[in-house]
């Protein structure tokens, strides 16, 4: 899976219907492709078990003598800066999303790529939001062949209607790292949109009026990308400090007058969930870390911006002041809550993958403990340890968990894609990884059987806590006996199943998924984990 | 000259002499060797003629699987990480050299092989002190073969008496980072010692009673190097913010009592120079930058920690206020006296390469605007472009500078190898580079016919100014049209060169160098630019 591997387009938008895929069962039972988009896989080993050989992926070696003496790398507009980075057909154009669905450069890029007669490129975001529907356009004329990267709702449904000329590929933070660094996928050309930077191509997200915060989903690209260009609504004066993109990886700067919808790239606050179920299962997340001695001086935990784990710091706060407790760090998505427990002096760090409010983007443009993170220092499986593996306790959702803890968060039970995959996988490698959500939506049940697209293996999730109470893995003897004694409503998970089948008035039915696959899921260290299967 | 290039070592003291070393003239007339140490070299092709093909070294992919869970790397000793690493005859050790003089780490891991009965070793320190002179024990007794970095003092002159097993090769702060990079030289196992550093390998130099301020020399080190071991005396809770060595990076942290003698890593206070020719030298530069326009606002400069240069900026200052001129940016070598420029808001910026007294280490740990670098950023002549060509001035010293403008910083007239490069090559690239020296030293001329050792092409070099006068080069026909009406004492060089000649009492023999080469001077691009040839 090393090295410089090369993705076969051959324009032909039926190709993977009529080609001979062949499928393999892999060590989670799941039948899973051999060969994805041309570049041959390795299939899921089971966790831990897969070691990479080879080399990282080696950039081209330039020279200065080819860069403006000045350090001046701006050019007129996109065009310009693609048509200098020799864009052509079949290339790999990279984008983050740390604008989230306020941003309007990977849209612009990969259309300004059709007005130059551009086709079948590769899209590789590090995530895609409704906002850039529109691809679906140029998926239809042929300019964009596929899209590798999460495709949040319209983008994923185009994917699994089995409309896209080639296999999705969904990888977490991590895992697109991990491919970028080993040579899986190769970057033609990164794109990066900045809310600040400086003609040199410095670059940084905590300032300027679309700041984003982090700019760390970009960091790969920079550093791996044949060519690189940063396009920002926000020119400083040399030097931009601080740089988070460093310039020495930047080929061309572009000045545009806007690079996104501030109110859509950060929320104004970020929304504590008001449903009393929901409220619920935060507070019982945050007694269970109490009771099972994980809240303890000196923790670390990482909870997201969904409206669950918020309301779980606002709960656990008071429970560390009570204890006279401090965190060693806390790991972001950062909002204004994390923010308050960095300024009250809750924890000493906050290490911040992406920052999600205005008092987020606030507190990392100024304060020295509020630290901007990239994938490579806390998702990477193919480096030197992450830091993932170092949180107490991670709180994640799911849209799905089933009876071997196993857990999806790409699909629904109808089969669509509709969701990425984030840091989500990454971070089952905490000490404690916590599902809190409810035991069913919309009356149809969370907890089943079997996972319609397993993204999470259930070995790596140790507790699933529901409004009906929390189900420990068995596996997790320790945690079990830890709370063996407190009041807490632990009950086994098929029993838990079976409760809410009676709430929900049975098992609703499921469609047969269809034979044709249309995405497939990876691991973190680039095993291929599930087949996602069209679906209309 | 891309690729994983194999150094040679065949243990014999003696192959040098007795091999078939070929020499060709480049493209600075200088006879270099074809061949350094095993590995073919491309001769000095004239500046910026030199195109790097190929790719960047590419490190080993690596898996979180086989580094522990809880991130905590720590061994029991240096003898245990060197044997974790796999350490073996004829490999190739690397160090920094943030704690100069005061470096207690390399030496000890060097003596450290030598006990478990390791060979032949190539030594590969960003440079290389006096402190460190029993090295020279380890090379008589075959531990080391040869040493590849600057070497100031003793380690340099026994290299000049032909005694290393191995060709010196000296490289500047940027060509070092460019070898690396590109694949010239491969580290096996860096050995980084690091002020402050938490067990994951996170490390920083700017906090710990050893602290040296940037780390920027082992940037390259940690990102290229197969092993990489931290040795910390300062263990801090993860994580060890900032973290300008990513533990990402690191496979073994040590914690040792000291890594140094603080009294020499820094100094107390840096010392203005209170010879009144060299006040005199620094106050001609500060009045040839404003008349010849450089001093406006937002001007940058770089200037080092040697006494004419300190004194220069003593100078400069007043000047500055009374014009209200405020700079962008100053680079370091930092010390007190840029500090007081940041603190005075005659500066936006420090970027600093490496941290010179207490003053300035106090300043990188607080003040955000006072910024660590690394030569990736700052120097690399084969990133996409680099710092150093975007600063207005650039102030330096040299051992000898001949009528041509051409100058020497690392052998003396009578040939001893006693000086590394350091920044300097690469600070040449500035858009005006003076170099500000005494016109001669113990009654020998420093203006000579030719350079003992070319370490600097002529047509970089712009402005020489000493304290009998300025000389301009001929090339820089704006410079000489714009002082041309000012009251500065400019002359002709080789006018000087009679004047100095003259009270000198005229100039002194030169012995005749030997035929046999002990170091060659690389250029920024990797190229050949020189020879040092055995004296003794």
């Amino acid at each position: 899976m090393s090295g410089d591997s090369k993705m076969v387009l051959d324009g032909s938008a039926t190709a993977l219907a009529e080609d001979e895929t062949e499928f393999v069962r892999n060590a989670a039972g799941r039948l899973v492709p051999t060969v994805v988009n041309g570049v041959p896989q390795v299939p899921f080993l089971g966790v831990g078990k897969y070691r990479p050989e080879g080399r990282k992926a080696a950039p081209p070696v330039r020279s200065a003598a080819d860069y403006p003496e000045d350090g001046d790398k701006r050019v007129a507009d996109i065009e310009t800066a693609l048509h200098k980075c020799g864009i052509r057909d079949g290339m790999t154009i990279s984008s983050h999303h740390h604008l989230r669905d306020g941003d309007r450069v990977a849209l612009e890029v990969l259309q300004t790529a059709g007005r130059m007669g551009v086709k079948n490129l590769r899209w590789f975001p590090s995530a895609s939001f409704p906002a850039q529907a529109p691809v679906i356009e140029l998926m239809k004329s042929g300019v964009v062949h596929h899209i590798e990267g999460s495709m949040n709702g319209p983008l994923g449904d185009y994917c699994t209607q089995g409309n896209m000329a080639g296999l999705g590929v969904l990888r977490s933070h991590g895992g697109r790292f991990q491919a970028i660094q080993d040579g899986e996928v190769h970057i033609d050309i990164a794109v990066i949109a900045a809310p600040s930077a400086d003609m040199f191509g410095n670059a940084d997200g905590s300032h300027g009026k679309s700041a984003c915060g982090s700019l760390g989903f970009a960091l790969a690209d920079s550093m791996y990308a044949d060519r690189v260009i940063v396009v920002t609504d926000n020119l400083v004066q040399f030097p931009c400090v601080p740089w988070q993109i460093q310039g020495n990886n930047v080929d061309y700067v572009v000045e545009v007058p806007s690079i996104g919808d501030p109110a859509k790239i950060v929320s104004g606050t970020t929304q504590i969930t008001r449903s009393p179920d929901r409220l619920r299962i935060s507070e019982l997340v945050a007694h269970f870390m109490k009771a099972s001695g994980i809240l303890r001086n000196g923790l670390s935990f990482q909870a997201g911006a969904g409206g669950i784990a918020l309301a779980f710091v606002q709960y656990l706060k008071p429970m560390m002041k009570e204890a006279g407790i401090k965190a060693s760090f806390v790991r972001g998505g950062s909002t204004k809550y994390l923010v308050e427990m960095l300024e009250e002096g809750l924890t000493e760090y906050i290490l911040d993958g992406q920052t999600f409010d205005l008092d987020a983007v606030r507190s990392i443009a100024s304060n020295p403990r509020h630290v901007a993170t990239s994938p490579f220092t806390s998702y990477n499986y193919h480096g030197k340890g992450n830091f993932a593996s170092m949180v107490d306790a991670c709180i994640l959702g799911a849209t799905e968990v089933d009876v071997n803890f196993n857990a999806n968060v790409v699909t629904h039970s109808d089969g669509r894609l509709l969701h990425g995959i984030g840091g989500w996988q990454n971070c089952l490698a905490s000490r404690c990884t916590i599902l809190a959500l409810p035991a069913f939506r919309d009356r149809i049940p969370v907890v089943v059987d079997e996972v319609t697209t397993l993204t999470g293996p259930g070995e790596l999730i140790d507790v699933v806590v529901t409004e009906r109470g929390i189900c420990i893995n068995p596996r997790r003897t320790d945690l079990i006996e830890s709370v063996k004694d407190s009041e807490l409503p632990v009950l086994d998970i098929r029993e838990l199943k079976k409760e809410v089948e009676t709430i929900c008035g049975g098992i609703p039915e499921k469609t047969k998924p269809s034979d044709q696959p249309v995405a497939v899921v990876k691991w973190v260290d680039g095993t291929v984990l599930d087949t996602v299967w069209k679906t209309y």
